[in-house]
């Protein structure tokens, strides 16, 4: 089926800025608490969120094998669980609703009442109900400076990482969207020089630039996912943004992995990219040497181009740039991401979420954590205000955006931003 | 509130062997599919399998304050968010309803009928929609038989072992309820001497001894239980067999964890037991040393004595225990391990599971894992029937059972039993 959403030349009848990450060919997914409090599933072309519920009540999608509340609900579990093939019914026939030359709903002024809502009067939801939250280590560059920096850099990268993706699970329950702020977490920390660790709020508060993949439905526990069939169960993408403690995490973490290091919140935008509106950006991703095992492997562009960039704002300030990094420079794709995480039989369901890990690129101005900007705090990043940053303060606000952009249609991703509060206080609260 | 439901005098109209693990004492909860295919909550009684959704819509739960289909559901999620107290009252109310004295149901034969299924007329499910699985390591001769194993006999325990409740995320998608089958999973390993890996079924399955959790919502992102707090929002327990790949997990697990050497499959038995019906057999834990942060101190006993018993059934054969150990040896306890996991602000929901990790004694016959009983294979088990095992093999059944009984009352879990299957096979399948 052809994906008729994408044309190039189609235009909206909803106005849509050049330089917006949402024309006519994004149509992205996502849930939104509307002006009636309702909430809802919904889609967004240029500043108008569009109430998906409204519509298909009001007949626009009635030649799609659709049940009748599939977009009213809080998340887009069920509409994902219903596969590839109804998302591009659904965004084909978004697409030609809101053409410019359709009449159907432009015309219809009652109608365009119900179904359009401007952005101040929606309230952005977690867009799925994430039942388990995967986080992959999958940049090289980025595994490669962590190495360097914690361990030999001779022998940055560990035995296993040319061959793995390596991954390990992560917290569901503290994925938050764009706009939730954080509160600095307390932990225990090794003092340089000491012996017995001490109890306080972290001191080293990094962001990671992270995209995710959202799936659909995939296998039964014991069924493998073979390599050349896993992007069929990949519905879209979203920024994530995965909060971590670099000191608690330093203490934590040998033998079994990051814990509560990261667990107290990770951000994602609450739009849903889907897989069909990024295939005019396929690219090769890195050259893989050595050739990863035959479960690994596949043919095509599987890696997309996708531009990546990080402003930090500090309380009552201006926006700053501080990375710019872009998706291409994973060394790993989804589809082994997906094909290695089931290939012991485990089982992947309609919501869960997988996190590419940290995006660095090859040069010191993509790299994607205060960490590695930084280099452990040993070269702070100057702010325009004057002030300098070795890992994220309180008040900070940190923006992730992403976007793809060939020079015909730029589609994009829009934000996750989120501000860093003190540590909870429970007096104060009250 | 007083625990009514555990006054050890009591006897129930059901008939109760003396080596039960269900007297009226017990009163678990659980989900299962009855014989006309209806999914509903229940309790059990002896070898009686009791319809809690039926016996609330005859009036039996009239007083107590419930909505009407709490108990219609496919999953105990909404009754655990309902809180202790109302547990409390529920327990308290099914202890009445099948007092031997009371004759509202004992007398009633049409109620009867529709309220009790013998346990063949049944088929036990997954009790609760796990959100987030978390499993600890909470055992010190687990943690020091495999520090000695693989790493260093005279620094066996970690710098932060004695600190921290040492804690990673597991998946939850692939935990399932006894009787359910697993495959032996496929995936990468390195053979001993080489530099590349190979693919292929692992070659070193095990099961791992271990008791978990059910939470309650506990807190919101970004604020900690204080550990006094922390019992108030156990439901209960399940045993849970954590299976293993030790030859997939020595590969891929530096330096984030266990990631496809244990995702393939969790077993736990189907009825969990609440803390309340588990308050007789508290008990001290062993003693901490050194003192843990003040975050991590209680007073109190806060371990419970549980004997846990582990039985390999090869194909065909019969039941051999191969282990026999005690939730008390734990060195960390669940108020501690809920504590630290949400000290950061982590939050935690109802349906949440927290496994104890491997649960192993002082001694070898009290070990909770092939790998530490035949001690990395070099010391193999020999069965009954003349063969031996240094891991499990297809067709074998591997069947853990727990229960406490103080001399008075005996209060047990039933079982988690799981037949290993050969590597999935999808030619086979069709």
């Amino acid at each position: 089926m052809p994906i008729l959403a994408n044309d190039p030349s189609r235009r909206s009848w909803i106005d849509v800025s050049k330089d917006s990450d949402f024309p006519i060919q994004n149509i992205p997914f996502g849930v939104f608490l509307t002006r009636d409090d309702v909430i809802t599933i919904g889609t967004r072309i240029g500043n108008k969120a569009i109430d998906l519920g409204a519509l298909h009540q009001l007949g626009y999608f009635k030649d799609i094998p659709l049940t009748d509340d599939i977009f009213l609900q809080d998340t887009l579990n069920d509409f994902i669980s219903d596969g590839k093939k109804t998302w591009r019914l659904v965004r084909n026939r978004i697409a030609e609703i809101f053409d410019k030359d359709n009449p159907d709903l432009r015309d219809n002024q009652e109608h365009r009442k119900i179904v359009l809502f401007d952005l101040n009067e929606i309230e952005m939801q977690l867009p799925v109900q994430i039942g388990d939250y995967t986080d992959f280590y999958s940049s090289k560059e980025h595994a490669t400076n962590v190495g360097t920096m914690f361990r030999d850099p001779n022998n940055a990268l560990l035995p296993n990482w040319l061959h793995i993706p390596v991954g390990y699970h992560g917290r569901s329950s503290s994925i938050i969207p764009s706009g939730i702020p954080v509160h600095r977490p307390m932990g225990q920390t090794l003092p340089a020089g000491k012996e017995t660790p001490e109890f306080g709020p972290s001191k080293l508060v990094d962001f990671e630039l992270e995209m995710a993949f959202i799936t659909t439905d995939a296998n039964h526990l014991g069924e493998p996912i073979p390599i050349e069939e896993a992007e069929d169960y990949i519905f879209g993408m979203v920024l994530l943004n995965d909060w971590s403690a670099r000191d608690i995490q330093k203490w934590e973490y040998v033998p079994l992995g990051p814990f509560l290091a990261k667990n107290f919140a990770s951000s994602i935008s609450p739009w849903i990219v889907t897989l069909d509106a990024l295939e005019p950006y396929r690219t090769a991703g890195p050259k893989q040497e050595p050739d990863p095992l035959p479960y690994l492997q596949y043919e095509g562009n599987k890696s997309f181009d996708i531009n990546l960039e990080v402003d930090l704002t500090p309380d009552g300030g201006k926006p700053q740039t501080i990375t710019k990094s872009n998706f291409k420079y994973m060394y790993w794709t989804m589809a082994q991401q997906l094909a290695h995480h089931t290939v012991n039989g485990c089982n992947v369901n309609s919501g869960d979420m997988m996190g590419s890990g940290t995006i660095s690129g090859p040069t010191p101005e993509t790299y994607g954590s205060m960490l590695e900007l930084t280099w452990k705090g040993e070269k702070p990043i100057a702010l325009n205000d004057g002030t300098e940053r070795k890992f994220i303060q309180d008040g900070d606000t940190v923006t992730l955006r992403g976007y793809c952009d060939n020079g015909v249609t730029r589609i994009g991703f829009g934000k996750v931003s989120t501000k860093l509060l003190p540590t909870f206080n429970k007096e104060k609260k009250k």
